[in-house]
């Protein structure tokens, strides 16, 4: 049997059975980062995403901008928790035949957007590969009381997000801003229930939010914001690489939250019972099911 | 200008050029793991290690030894740090055409050897990828006065190792035991001035220490345990990917050490002023000078 019959998810789900983790863990595979006990006010962040040529990025993209999104995939991790990202290890497997100012670029982008939100980068490997490989592990920290995990979405919350959505592909998901500022603003003057940064599609990382929930939703297809390069409404439900952040809290507090002009924060659905699935409502007010799909590697 | 002018090492000090760090961080990039501010009483270690099929292991390698190998690297450098590993997360770099039983193995791999040591392996990143990858970032804790480091070796100590060295690439390289037993017993017991595990060879790792400490160093080569593979104790001073400790103490502490016949613990040189730079001596008591040769991935 291949990787393909099971899939990603099913992979990971076969793996998550096989681990056992002591009491220092709150939270261990399945969520945006792993949360491990720090001290009295404080959980620690552990997160990993690892970037390929040819899969993630293209062997002509410009490596700043790689080394950059290597090192943003994981911000956006901590911000989804509703953390400050700490330090990174960078583990890099290098072209034998890779030129000296190309791996100068690809510094620049890591070390540049570390320095930008001051990320200590406290270590790393270098290995030959026939590919470009990077791999960010980064720590970070929230205080207990702004935690966001996945779990926690409530009957009759507002779904809503950051910024547009769709055609991430045609540029963003190498040069987005990871979603910190606007995270932290929630966390630190709102209740979230839940949060994901969307990586494998809105409606995917809607799933994982609802999967762990034990919710439904409905999603409102005129209020998803789509950005210039999207290719309508359905490519923007399942774009992946678009690392906005997809949240929900209380009717009361989205209300004040919607109103923050600041952000631009939108709403774009609302938390059902779990019985109810996820279904969407088109601009003629008909519901449809909403299958899972988005981005997959198997 | 490629890779391969300037060196693995060339392109690591280029690299370390650029960081800065906060004091949060006790040590950054430069050592087997970073070592960052924890509690009053504790440091918390971060290392990442990367292995990538063709480079570091063969694929028609045991599958399962090279999940183990994996996770085992990073406990090695916990332990050459003296400390305790505690959480790993785990980037798994897949080919599309993998059997589903072959991935089982591989996970078999990683998860026993985390049970065994007690790991709590807390997240994980899979990509899609032509090649084999697996890396491993893994968080260790060590009590502040049993911290070891690469610098601290002082003129006069002891030169000493765990095991034997040799001929790795025959199958230890897959199948050895991080030494962290015994580098738990060392600093436990006894005052510990510098530490590395020997991933780049003898030779080349001792030159880590001594550069670091601002140290040179006499090796007997008549003293270097050879294991039964080893192609003579010039291969035994090149070989890579041994895992053995490498550790120097002061001639007190070095004879009580060499006199705990638990874990066998060899002399086999001693720390001398870096004018004296860094020299053999063999059975004609001739001495001569080592360059530092050993694994480089440029």
């Amino acid at each position: 049997m291949h990787l393909k019959e099971i899939g990603e998810f099913g992979l990971i789900r076969r793996f998550q059975k096989q681990i056992k983790t002591d009491v220092s863990v709150l939270r261990g595979s399945g969520d945006d980062c792993a949360v491990l006990h720090l001290n009295k006010s404080m959980y620690q962040l552990f997160t990993c995403d690892m970037i390929i040529e040819g899969v993630d990025f293209k062997k002509a993209d410009n490596l700043e901008a790689v080394g950059r999104k290597a090192l943003a995939i994981s911000i956006s991790d901590i911000a989804a928790c509703g953390g400050l990202p700490r330090h990174a290890v960078v583990s890099l497997g290098l072209p034998k035949n890779m030129q000296v100012n190309q791996a100068d670029f690809l510094a620049k982008g890591i070390f540049g957007l570390a320095r930008k939100y001051k990320i200590n980068i406290v270590g790393g490997d270098i290995s030959a590969s026939s590919k470009l490989i990077i791999d960010v592990s980064m720590l970070g920290e929230v205080e207990k009381h702004k935690l966001c995990l996945r779990r926690g979405a409530k009957t009759g919350d507002i779904i809503m997000v950051t910024g547009s959505f769709g055609g991430s592909i045609k540029g963003k998901h190498l040069e987005f801003t990871p979603r910190l500022k606007e995270a932290r603003f929630l966390v630190d003057n709102f209740k979230i229930n839940s949060m994901i940064d969307v990586s494998d599609g809105l409606i995917q990382d809607l799933g994982h939010i609802l999967e762990q929930s034990s919710a439904g939703a409905v999603l409102f297809e005129s209020l998803i914001p789509l950005s210039k390069e999207a290719g309508g409404v359905d490519e923007a439900l399942c774009s992946g690489e678009e690392f906005e952040l997809l949240f929900t809290a209380s009717r009361d507090q989205a209300s004040k939250i919607i109103r923050c002009s600041k952000y631009g924060f939108r709403l774009i659905g609302e938390i059902m019972p779990v019985s109810f699935g996820l279904r969407s409502i088109n601009h003629k007010n008909k519901y449809s099911r909403l299958k899972l799909k988005g981005f997959k590697h198997f």
